[in-house]
C-alpha cells in the first residue's frame, strides 16, 4: 500500500475511534436506561477528550488530524500538504466519522430503540444549538475551533516538532490534545455542543439520516452548515494567525 | 522462583489490585451509607481507570496484562507467548480478580451488611446489562474490548515497545492505559457496565457465589457468559486487526 | 519586533486564552439554557485548570506568567526582571484578560441576553465572595495565591529550570500548573471563587463595565480591590518565602 | 542548617500544603454557603489527590513522605533510615499537618462561623466512619493504606529509583502518587473517609481540639486511634510485603 493509502487508512481508523467514543459518551448520558444516564456535561467533556486520546494514538502514522479544521488550519499555516493529500485527509476524516457513528449506534442499539425522544437520538450523532441563532452559533464554533487549532499548533512548536510532516505532528502526543478538548468542551461547549470539527458533525449526521433508527426524527439539515463552516473558518483563522505569531509558538 | 512463577505472582498481584479498587468504587457509589454513595457514573469511570493505573504499576514485571482479552489479543497479534505462558497468565488473572473481590468485600463489609438490595450487592462484584438482550450485550462488549486492546497495541507501537516481551509491554506505562479505560467506561459502558475483561467479571462472580454475603441474591450465571465471550472475541479481533494495520500502529 | 514586544504579545495571547476559557466555563455552568448549565463546581475547577493549560502553552515564549501575582512573586524571589519588563508583563496580562473576557461574552452572547439574573452575568467575568467580609476574603485570596506561586516556584526548582529567564519558566510545562490550579480551585475556591490573579479579575471586570451587556447590573467595584490586593500580597509572600526555603525547592 | 533540619522543614512545608488543600476541599464541599457546597465525593477525591500533588512537589528535598505510614512502610521494606531520621520525619509530618489544618480554618473562617452542624466542622479536620465499627473501620484503613504504600514502592522500582534515599523517592514524581490517591479515595474511601495517613488525621484533630472554632463539638477522640493504627499497620505490611515481591516491583 502506498503512502497515501496508509494516510487514508490511518485517518479513517483514528476518526472512527474518535466518533465511536465521542458519540458513545453522549449516548450513555442522554439515552434512557443507560448506566451513565444523566451523568452530566463534565462526563461528556471527559468522554470526548478521551475519545480524542484514543483516536490520536491510533492515527499516529498520519499525524492524527482527525478533523478538517486541523487539516485546513495547517494548510493555512503553511504546512507542506499537496492538494491530493488534503483531499485524502478530508475524505478519510469524513468516512471515519461516519463509520464511528454507525458503530456507536450498534453498541447502543437497545437504548436507541427504548428512547422515545427523537431529539435525544439526533443529539448522540450531531451537535445542535442550545439557542438557535445561526449567526451567533457560527461565531461560537469559530471561536472554539480557533482555540483548538491555535493551541495544537502551539503544542507542536513548543516541542520543536515539525508540523509539516505527519511524524512531526504525531510527536505532539495524544494527552495534551485530549486535555485541550476537555477544556474547550467545558469552557466553550455550552451554546452549540462544540462540534469544532466538520467531519465529527457531518459524518454522524449522514449516518443518522441513513441508518434505520427506530422512531428517529429529522436530521436537522438546516443547522448542518454551522458546524461545518464555523470550524473551517476558525481553523483557517488559527492557521493564518500562527504565521505572524510564529516566534511565540 | 522461576520466571513463570514470577509472571504468575505479578499478574495475581496486579489483577487483585485492579478488582479491589475497581469493585471498590462501585461499592462506594452503590452501597448505602457510603461517603461516596450516589457519586455518579463518572466517578465509577475514574475509579476503574485508576484501578488499572495501580494494577499496571504493580504488575510491571509481567507486562501487566491483567485481562485475558489482552493476553489472547496479543497472541492473536502474533506475540511470542507459549501455550504454557498463556495458561499462566489466564490462571493468574482469574485468581487475582477473585482475591481482589474478596478484599473489596472485607473493606466494605459493614456496608454489604447494611444494604438491602441484592442487585446492588451483585453489582459491586460483576457486570450486568441495563437492558437484557444477550446478543446486543455481547456486541457491546465486543466493541468496547476491541477498542481497549487495539489502542493498547497502538500505545506499544508508538513508543517502539516490543509487545512480544513483558518488558516491552510494561514500557507502555500505566497512565495511557488508565486514561483509555476511563474513556471506554464513559463512552461505551452504558449498556453493559463494561466488563471488557473476562477475569474482572468471572473472578468476582465466583467470589459473590462463594462468600457468605448477608442477604445476597443470585449470582446471575445466565448472563455470565456474555462478559467472558464478548471481551475474548473483541480482544482477538483487535489482535487480528492489528496485523494488516501494523504499519499504522 | 524586539524582545519586549514579543513578551508583550505572548502574555496578551496567553492571558486572553486563559480568561476566554476560564470565564467560558463559568458562563457554561451559570448562564441558563447552556448545555453545561448546573454542571457543578468541579467542572468549573477543571475548566479553569485547562484554561491555564491552554494559556501557558500559547505563552511559551514569555514564560507564561499570565498573572501579576506570578510576575511580582518572581521579582520578590529574586528573578532578574527589569522595571520595564515588569510593566510589560503587567500591562499585557491586564490587556489579555480584558480581551479574553470580551471574546467570552461574544461566544455566549445569546445566553447573556437570555439570562435574567445580573449577578450571574457578573459572576462570569469576575469573582465575588460567598460571604462578604473584606478582611477574611482578602486573607483567603492571600492563602490561595501563596500556594499557587510557592508551588510554581517549586516546579521550577525540581526540574532545575532557571526561573530568572522566560525559557526556564516555560520549561515547567503546562500540565503541572494546570493541575495545581484545579486543586487550588477545588480546595480553596469556596469562599471567594479563587481569583488568585489580579489581571484575571480586573480585566474582565473592566470588560463587564464597558460592554453593552443586556440587563447587566453593577460591576461591584467595592469588592474589586480584594482580588487585586490579596493575590499580590500572596504572590509576593510566596516569592519571599522561597528565598530561605531555596534549598528545599 | 544541617541536613536533618532541612528534611524537617521540607516535610513540614509539604505536609502543611497537603492538609491545607486536603482539608480545604472538604470544607468547600461540606460547609454551607461555599461555592463548592455539595460538590460531591469525586470532587473531594480530586481535591485530596491534587493536595498530594502540591505537597509532594514542595517536599522534594526530603523525598516527600508526608505520611508516617509511608515513612514506617519504607523502614519495614528495608530503607536505610536511622532512628533519628525516622523521628524527624514523624515529628515534621505531624507538625505540618497541624499547621495546614490551622491555615484551612483561617481560609474558611467565615464558613466555619456560619455552619451550624458540629459534625460537619469536625469532618473538615479529621476522618470519621460512615458506620461506626472500630474493628471493621480499622481493617478498611489497613487495606487502603496497604494499597497506597505498596504501589508507591512499586512506582519507585519501575523507574529504578533508589527508595532508600530522599532523592530516589522524589524521582517518583508527584503525578503518579496524586492519581493513586484520587483512586484510593474513590475506591476505598467510602466507609471511613480514607485517612490512610496518621498525621493527616491526628494533626488536624489536635487543631480542631485547640482552635477556638465557633460552635464546635467533640473532637471524637474515641475514634482517633483507628486512623492512626490502621494506616501504620497497613503501611508496615506493605513494606514487609515488598521484600519477597521485590523482583516484581
Amino acid at each position: 500500500m502506498d503512502n497515501l493509502g496508509l494516510i487514508f487508512l490511518s485517518e479513517v481508523v483514528g476518526t472512527a475511534l474518535l466518533t465511536l467514543l465521542g458519540c458513545g459518551v453522549v449516548a450513555n448520558v442522554v439515552l434512557g436506561k443507560n448506566k451513565g444516564f444523566g451523568g452530566g456535561f463534565l462526563m461528556i467533556n471527559f468522554g470526548w477528550g478521551l475519545a480524542v486520546f484514543a483516536g490520536v494514538t491510533a492515527a499516529y502514522y498520519s499525524g492524527a488530524h482527525l478533523n478538517p479544521a486541523v487539516t485546513l488550519g495547517l494548510v493555512a499555516s503553511g504546512a507542506d500538504l499537496s492538494v491530493t493529500e488534503v483531499f485524502v485527509y478530508l475524505g478519510a476524516e469524513l468516512l471515519g466519522a461516519f463509520i464511528g457513528a454507525v458503530l456507536c449506534w450498534v453498541a447502543y442499539k437497545q437504548h436507541f430503540d427504548a428512547e422515545e425522544d427523537p431529539a435525544s437520538k439526533l443529539g448522540v450523532f450531531s451537535t445542535g444549538p442550545a439557542i438557535r441563532s445561526y449567526g451567533w452559533n457560527f461565531i461560537t464554533e469559530v471561536i472554539g475551533t480557533f482555540v483548538l487549532v491555535f493551541v495544537v499548533i502551539g503544542f507542536g512548536r513548543v516541542g520543536d516538532a515539525d508540523l509539516s510532516t505527519p511524524a512531526g505532528l504525531a510527536a505532539l502526543g495524544a494527552l495534551p490534545v485530549a486535555l485541550l478538548v476537555v477544556g474547550i468542551g467545558a469552557s466553550l461547549g455550552g451554546p452549540t455542543g462544540y462540534a469544532i470539527n466538520p467531519a465529527r458533525d457531518l459524518g454522524p449526521r449522514i449516518a443518522h439520516a441513513i441508518l434505520p433508527i427506530r422512531g428517529k426524527g429529522t436530521s436537522d439539515w438546516a443547522y448542518s452548515w454551522v458546524p461545518i463552516a464555523g470550524p473551517i473558518v476558525g481553523g483557517v483563522l488559527a492557521g493564518l494567525a500562527s504565521i505572524p505569531l510564529l516566534p511565540l509558538l
